[in-house]
């Protein structure tokens, strides 16, 4: 079935995820409108997009790739400590593509919706000539004294990471789960004194971080975990893990591996270097990826 | 000069526009984060997008389509009767495309942030295998009293439609101006009973604005206000006019058209027929602009 009227596809795709009713005003009119977090908390932006060729090829599951579009910039506010509320989708269709492939892509988003206690609160959908592209606006909420960012670590600070890195491609990038407990527990109880999320490979994104604090780094290369038939390289530049990366001052650097261990017995925590004072990157460091890198002149 | 690198192109777009300064954190991290509005004040939450071939072609002015691809949100913005605070900008970007375009397409898009008073909060790009695309999502605040939507119509009530319809592709979808001012004054004085912006074309937007409101509706085809140069069937169908569609009770109905021509003088205000109860559309009614009609098997 071809997509034949935008009103009734829209309709039928927001029976399949969990819409802001509880909302001024959800999806259906010009704007969504949302009441303003509490005084004290801040509100959380962020927009991420999955692109095809880039970030799944059409022969993935629909409903796969749908998980990953909103499970991205779910990393996102995990990364900020915070905790999601509501989405904006914005899809590009191109024109043959049947209206079945939306079905399954919403039923993935909504499944993704439900587990992370997100409400859908509107959208937009467009032609375009080829390619599915899909854009989505995540709005999340955090303390704003909880609030992490990339700008806090300083010389010294213990540089962690969540879970294993590399070897994306073979399923994970698909199928990720945001680390967003992870990062709450983190804001409540250690407060990091920088944290990001690892998307485009540890390679490209420690010197965001360290660049984002005024420091360099130093990491030892054999600490890294890598994902099961992953190598070192492909740790550092793969790209889409989703795991957090942190840095902490040495004296709270102590307690965290055990009181994790007791709260996320599943998901190691590894110490992989520090912050230092020389902001120039060690020689030989690696870049992950970047969008437009290969087309390098 | 081919695109080369995500971050320092990131960082050169920035510096065309205004960016969120002055709230905790604008672009560079994993997401913005804002300071919620005031008490009493409802936060507006807006995405939409513009795709090559669909809303402008590739040789088009880049700077047009980024004023453009900003003024769209910025008039549902409007059709709410709220003030734009902030936007996130994602762009998909075919390999082959120079920085240049970006640029361009940056310096339109800051001229009609800096006119309507919207800062860049953040964004994310995405190559893409061919085609321009671009999502846009704006905030906005309304006060909650204020916020106006497109169901409380009742029947009896009169339309109005600003400025004139039609012929939008010879140039008045590149350079259009959101009817910021006017949707904020109508909220503020008039308060009409339900409001919309005009993008698929009246035949589309009307009995959306009819059907949430639970009314159909009657026009006077003689009435309605055509571009120079376009048929009522182009006023009907063409879209992407941008103009304030309202709805208002016969009782304010009379004292509008005197206060509005000496606040807008230059904007015209017409009258063009009334929400009913029967809520068939009008036979012989024309749809509007669909993304998808024309695939309809």
């Amino acid at each position: 079935m071809k997509i034949c009227n935008e009103d009734k596809l829209l309709a039928e795709l927001l029976r399949l995820v969990p819409v802001s009713l509880d909302q001024p005003l959800g999806p259906g009119d010009d704007c969504a409108a949302t009441r303003s977090p509490k005084r004290g908390q801040l509100l959380l932006l962020k927009t991420d997009c999955v692109a095809e060729g880039v970030h799944f090829l059409r022969s993935d599951d629909p409903s796969r790739v749908g998980w990953k579009a909103l499970c991205r910039p779910l990393s996102d506010i995990a990364a900020m400590g915070g905790v999601p509320q509501q989405a904006l989708i914005t899809f590009f269709s191109p024109p043959d593509l049947d209206a079945g492939y939306w079905k399954k892509f919403y039923r993935g988003l909504g499944k993704a919706a439900r587990r992370f206690g997100v409400t859908i609160a509107g959208g937009e959908m467009s032609r375009q000539p080829s390619g599915i592209a899909v854009s989505i606006t995540l709005t999340g909420i955090v303390p704003e004294m909880q609030l992490l960012q990339r700008s806090g670590g300083r010389p010294g600070d213990q540089l962690f990471i969540t879970g294993r890195l590399g070897g994306s491609i073979a399923g994970h990038h698909l199928d990720f789960v945001p680390r967003l407990a992870e990062g709450r527990w983190l804001a409540e109880t250690f407060r990091p004194s920088a944290m990001m999320d690892i998307s485009d490979g540890l390679g490209a994104d420690l010197p965001r971080l360290a660049r984002a604090s005024g420091c360099g780094f130093t990491v030892n290369l054999a600490d890294i975990p890598c994902r099961r038939g992953s190598s070192i390289d492909q740790a550092l530049s793969d790209g889409e893990d989703y795991e957090l990366l942190f840095s902490l001052s040495p004296k709270k650097a102590i307690g965290i591996s055990e009181r994790w261990a007791d709260v996320f017995p599943k998901t190691p925590l590894t110490c992989i270097g520090s912050l230092t004072r020389s902001q120039d990157p060690p020689s030989g460091w690696p870049g992950g990826w970047d969008h437009f890198k290969e087309f390098d002149t």
